[in-house]
C-alpha cells in the first residue's frame, strides 16, 4: 500500500475527517509512492476504471461509484509520415479525463460518510465532481466566478449541484469553498486531495494494455500537473511490476500565457515567481501556483521529460486542425497536437497524446 | 451476405454510384436480411466497432473509417428495486449513437470514390457526418434549417463541414439536399442508405458481450426507426447463429406531440396519416414520416415488442432526473426513461435503455 502522508511533515493522512491540507502544518499532501498495479488483482466484472480498484488504496468501505469512465478509445493520426496516438479522454462520462480521478475522489469522500461536499470551479472538474456526486446521492455545492457563462455551468447544473456565483476574479470564488471547509464542511479539491491520482493512474494501464507494450512519449497539458503525475506513476507501477521495460518520455504543455511549470523547468524559481496569469483559451490549465510541481519535478525525472508552452495563435491553429480531422475538443486539448509538432522526430516513438476534454463543452450557440 | 435491394421492386442496389432512393422506382433500400455476425470472424485489433467488420456487407475496398465509436458503457441505475441498465450511446466520439451507422456510411461512399457528399440534418446526424467526412477526408456540405441554434451548428463548423442555412421550416432544408442529389451530387442521408445500419446491430453484439447473454427488454427512441431496426437485426443476427436463445422485448418510444410510429402501431394507417408534426423538446424523434416504419412494424412482431409515447411534461421530468442521477443525455434519451416507468414489472428483465445522445450538446450557455 502506498500511504497518503504531508509532503511538508511527512505526517501520515488522518483516519478520521477529510482535511484538503496537512492538518498540522498546512502542507500538500500526496501519496509516498506510485500505486501497487496487480495484473492478478484486476477484477474484470467491474465497471469504468474499477476492474483497477486494488490499485486505488481505498480507505474501508469505500464504494464503487461509476458513470462509465475509462476504456476511452485510442486512435491514430497521421502526422508528417507518422501515426500519433490520441487517447480520447473527452469521451468519458462528463466529458473529461476528470471523470477517472472524481470516481475515486467521490468514493472515498462516501467512505467517511460525507453526505455535503464544496468545489470551486467552473470547468471540467466542477462538472465532473457535480456528475459523480449525484451518482453517489451526495450533495454538491459549487463555488463558481460570477463572470463564468458558457455550457459548463448548465451542466453542473442538470447534475443537481447547488451553484453559487462569487463576484470577483476565479480565486474569490475559491476564497469561498475554503471559508466552507474552514466551517467544517468537505472540500472536495481535486487539486489539494490526492485521492483521484491513482484513478488517474489507470490511464496507464489501459494504453499498455491498448498498445500492448509501453508508449515511447506521452504528451498531456499541465495545469496543476495531477493529469501527468497520475499518469507517471501508473507507469512506475507497471515498470516496478515488471510489466514495462522502461518508462515512457514524458512532454507536459501549457499555454504560454500562464506557464509557471514551464518556467520554472526552463528557468528555475526566480521565472516561476515571475509569472503571470495571462488568459489564454486554453482555460484546463490556467493555474498560476501548480499544487503538484515538484512532485512532477522530482518523478518525471527518472523517465525523462520536458515541459512545452504553446502562444495563443498556435493552440487556435492547433485546435482548428483537430476539428478538421474530425477530433471535436477542448482548446485545452489542442495544446498537445500543437507540442507534438515540435517533438516528432526527436522523442521516441509511438507518440501518445492525451486528448483531456471533450469539444462539446466549448461550442457556443450561434447568433 | 445480405443484399441491398429496393423495398418497392426489388431491385438490387446498382454496382455503381450512390441512388439514395431506388434509381428505377424511387422506392427505399434496406437489407434483404440481417447481417451475418460470425464470432470467429471479429478482428479484436481494428479499432470502434470494426472489429464486426465482416458483418457490414461492404463494398469493394471501403476503408477502416474509426473514431473510436462503439464499446460505449453499459451502467446500471436501480429503479423501484431493479437494476436497469444505461446503455451509453452518449459517449460515442460525436455524441450520438449515429456514430455507428456514419463511420460504416462514410466507408461505403469512400470505396465509391465520393469527395463531396451533401446531407440535411441541424442534429445529431449532422454532426456525425461532418465529423466521419473530416476524418476520411471527404468534403460534407450540411443544409439546416436558418432557424437552427445551439452548439450543434458549432460543432458541424468545427468539423470543417461548409454549412448552408436555408430559410423556412426542415422540410426546406431537406428540399435542398435533394435538389444537390438531383444534379449529381451524393446525398449520404442518414435515413434513406441502409449502409449504417449493420453499424448499428454492433450495438446488440456489444450488450450480448456485456451481459454475457441478451437482455430480456430494449427500449429505444424511435424517429425514422432506424436505432431499434438496427439493434433488431443485430440480435436476430446472433438468434441465428445461435448465440441468443430468444430476441429482447422491443420497446420503441416516441414524443406524442410526433409519434406517427406510436398511432401506426396502435390505431393504424388512418391515425397515421391524421398525424402532426408536433413540436417536442425531444428533436432526435420529430420525423413526420418514418423511413423504416414498414420494416419496423414486420421485424419487431417475432420477439414481440410495443411503441410507447410521451407527453412533453413528462419527458421534461425524465430528463431532469437522469440529470440528478449523474447520467447527462440530450431529451431524446430521456424517452427511454420515461418509457420504463410504464413497462417495469410487466416486461422481461434485465432491462437495458439505450442512451441515444450526449446532454452536452443540449445545454445553452447562462445569461
Amino acid at each position: 500500500m502506498a500511504e497518503i502522508r504531508c509532503t511538508q511533515c511527512n505526517q501520515v493522512y488522518p483516519t478520521r475527517g477529510l482535511p484538503f491540507r496537512c492538518a498540522s502544518c498546512g502542507g500538500v499532501y500526496d501519496f509516498d509512492g506510485p500505486p501497487n498495479y496487480d495484473p492478478e488483482l484486476v477484477e474484470r466484472d467491474l465497471p469504468g476504471i474499477w476492474r483497477y480498484r486494488h490499485s486505488f488504496d481505498l480507505f474501508k468501505n469505500a464504494p464503487v461509484i461509476s458513470l462509465g469512465e475509462g476504456r476511452t478509445p485510442l486512435i491514430w493520426e497521421r502526422l508528417r509520415g507518422l501515426d500519433i496516438g490520441l487517447k480520447m479522454e473527452s469521451q468519458n462520462p462528463s466529458g473529461s479525463y476528470k471523470d477517472r480521478a472524481t470516481a475515486v475522489l467521490v468514493s472515498q469522500l462516501l467512505s467517511r460518510g460525507t453526505r455535503l461536499a464544496v468545489e470551486d470551479s467552473s470547468g471540467n472538474a466542477g462538472a465532473s465532481f457535480a456528475a459523480y456526486a449525484a451518482r453517489g446521492r451526495m450533495s454538491a455545492r459549487i463555488f463558481v466566478p460570477s463572470t463564468a457563462s458558457g455550457p459548463k455551468l448548465r451542466q453542473i447544473e442538470a447534475y443537481g449541484a447547488e451553484l453559487r456565483p462569487v463576484l470577483g476574479p476565479r480565486s474569490a470564488a475559491a476564497q469561498e469553498a475554503l471559508q466552507e471547509a474552514l466551517d467544517g464542511t468537505v472540500y472536495a479539491s481535486h487539486a489539494y486531495l490526492p485521492f483521484g491520482l491513482p484513478g488517474i493512474a489507470t490511464l496507464s494501464y489501459e494504453l499498455m494494455e491498448q498498445l500492448g507494450r509501453e508508449p515511447g512519449t506521452v504528451i498531456a497539458p499541465a495545469g496543476h500537473g495531477s493529469l501527468l503525475l497520475g499518469i507517471i506513476r501508473g507507469f512506475e507501477s507497471l515498470q516496478r511490476g515488471g510489466l514495462i521495460e522502461r518508462q515512457p518520455y514524458y512532454i507536459g504543455v501549457q499555454a504560454k500565457s500562464c506557464a509557471p511549470i514551464w518556467y520554472y523547468f526552463t528557468q528555475g524559481w526566480d521565472a516561476y515567481n515571475a509569472v503571470r496569469e495571462g488568459k489564454t483559451i486554453a482555460e484546463g490549465v490556467r493555474v498560476r501556483h501548480p499544487v503538484r510541481l515538484r512532485a512532477l519535478r522530482e518523478e518525471i525525472l527518472p523517465g525523462g521529460g520536458e515541459i512545452i508552452a504553446i502562444d495563443e495563435d498556435e493552440i487556435l491553429l492547433a485546435h482548428t486542425d483537430l476539428g478538421k480531422r474530425g477530433i471535436s475538443v477542448e482548446p485545452t486539448s489542442a495544446l498537445v497536437w500543437s507540442a507534438v509538432q515540435q517533438a516528432i522526430g526527436r522523442v521516441p516513438e509511438p507518440i501518445v497524446l492525451v486528448l483531456s476534454g471533450s469539444g462539446l463543452k466549448y461550442y457556443k450557440p450561434s447568433e
